[in-house]
């Protein structure tokens, strides 16, 4: 099932991405792998990488959209890497799965119908299911290889997919969303970075059509990038959404195996009421275990909002 | 003034220092430079590596106690490598900086007499001298060597040891310790990882020493590892902190360029009445600014004791 996936030495990749000063866009569609570590290298984030030692590489492919990639590491766990990007890894993908769910979740009084956008491990779907106010669950992925590989190599993130609330539609999140008006509670867009085929979950007409695929009072969340590394987008992407929604709002979490070890998350609001910094539901300490949270709880949500001062002053109206 | 750096191989290096399984103690005394890049492999965080690619190398030299290298970035600024470890780089040292210094000083009524342990680039000195409490500041650096090449390398962390409230004293920070008795209102030890030179920072007999060194109301401050990395050992940590001390508490801040991209904050206060997570005094939009922070602010201090569930149960009594 595995192609042979193309070895490169760790410096000859490195210099041929970064030759010629930081302007190089080159698309990285092969995993760096030298010797027993895989690296990853993107001009999303120029002059830096990082390193994970692999135990054994379990699958790889190209799926006609990206390029797929699973390992065993030696400290992380299992890992999914897309287009050279690691996408999770079994060690941390907690962080951020627990983070783009609860945050919008809990800033919503009754979440009943929920539509995630990617998301194709299956970790975003995993959380949304723990709400016992979840009706149903309809999932737009692009990819049905990183779904199927999910199942096969990460059950602890996919076993959701046989969820008798969800409806997965396989196909394009923009297109898919363009389809629907007042349907749903919350949007999660769990997407990869804005190269590759998540370009387009990125720009103003995804947000708007967003705001119309919400019922009233609806909440949408995003991955929203770094602020160590993206100012400048999430800047951008917070002006579009303003434009757009009443209340919105940017939280993050750290997540060792991402670039600059956090990601952010926008959040957006239809209902001019929304505080996302208040949850509008608190969990107990015996439900947090039974629901297997490891990164989310009350204080956590409510200090995910307070980002370092230059950020803040960056990014807040 | 360079001698000359080991170029090796970046993979021959790893599959040396990983060989056989994750047991290996082997010491890295030499900074990992294949091509343009350095690359972080230490010990002390298995199976992964963190590289910053080179505009130029300006230094480098073994000082007797470690190696110690400065280099240009492409995309981090000047960067100060001690032993193969990343100690700051221009990005983003004032996280560190900013945290470790004004968590500890913004939790003391009046802070006036200071002795910092370690920190030999300058920058908790540059960041305690903010405070108009500080009378007078003492450093133990145990190598001058760290001193002298950020002095010339690393102005805008290591201007203040020109300073007049400042003494220097180059030598052993446990010994000198042993000898201040109710001394000091602060005292922030600036260290490397408990591997090397900074190794006798981390155990009971330094921290009874630091109970020692303070006057009544003092407070401590170290630097504390990542929670992501190292919870076992944080958890040891303040376990001998909360049998010298009242008061013991541990906060982080993201720090892309270190392990995981976070470290975190032990913090110890003499006075049982002393609340870290609420800082008795507040800057104001004007002085954050006039004080440079880019980092700290009130909300910033609150919000760094919030720590993800798997750590806040770990490690809170």
């Amino acid at each position: 099932m595995c192609r042979k996936w193309t070895f490169c030495s760790f410096l000859d990749f490195l210099s041929a991405m970064f030759s010629e000063g930081d302007s190089c866009k080159m698309a990285v569609d092969t995993p760096v792998i030298s010797g027993s570590w895989f690296s990853e290298v993107s001009s999303v984030c120029p002059g830096q990488s990082f390193s994970i030692q692999i135990k054994e590489i379990l699958h790889h492919q190209h799926s006609g959209f990206q390029d797929v990639l699973v390992f065993d590491s030696k400290n992380y766990g299992r890992v999914l890497v897309l287009d050279g990007m690691i996408q999770v890894t079994e060690r941390d993908e907690f962080a951020y799965q627990e983070m783009l769910t609860h945050l919008p979740m809990f800033s919503h009084p009754h979440p009943a119908k929920v539509l995630i956008i990617g998301g194709g491990d299956g970790g975003i779907l995993r959380e949304v299911l723990k709400h016992p106010s979840v009706e149903s669950v309809v999932q737009c992925e692009i990819d049905k290889d990183v779904v199927e590989v999910s199942k096969k190599f990460l059950p602890s993130l996919a076993s959701s997919f046989s969820d008798p609330k969800l409806t997965l539609h396989i196909g394009d999140g923009l297109e898919f969303m363009q389809k629907c008006k007042g349907v749903f509670d919350i949007v999660i867009t769990d997407s990869s970075d804005p190269v590759g085929p998540a370009e387009s979950l990125f720009g103003v007409t995804y947000y708007e059509s967003l705001f119309q695929a919400l019922r009233p009072g609806g909440i949408v969340a995003s991955q929203g990038e770094s602020p160590w590394l993206h100012l400048e987008l999430i800047k951008s992407m917070l002006t579009s959404c303003r434009k757009i929604f009443p209340v919105v709002d940017y939280a993050f979490s750290t997540v060792p195996s991402y670039p600059s070890g956090q990601i952010g998350y926008v959040l957006c609001s239809k209902d001019v009421a929304t505080d996302f910094r208040i949850p509008l539901r608190t969990l107990e300490e015996a439900d947090l275990d039974k629901w297997g949270l490891r990164y989310y709880d009350t204080e956590v949500h409510k200090a995910a909002f307070v980002l370092p001062r230059f950020a803040s002053t960056a990014l807040l109206p």
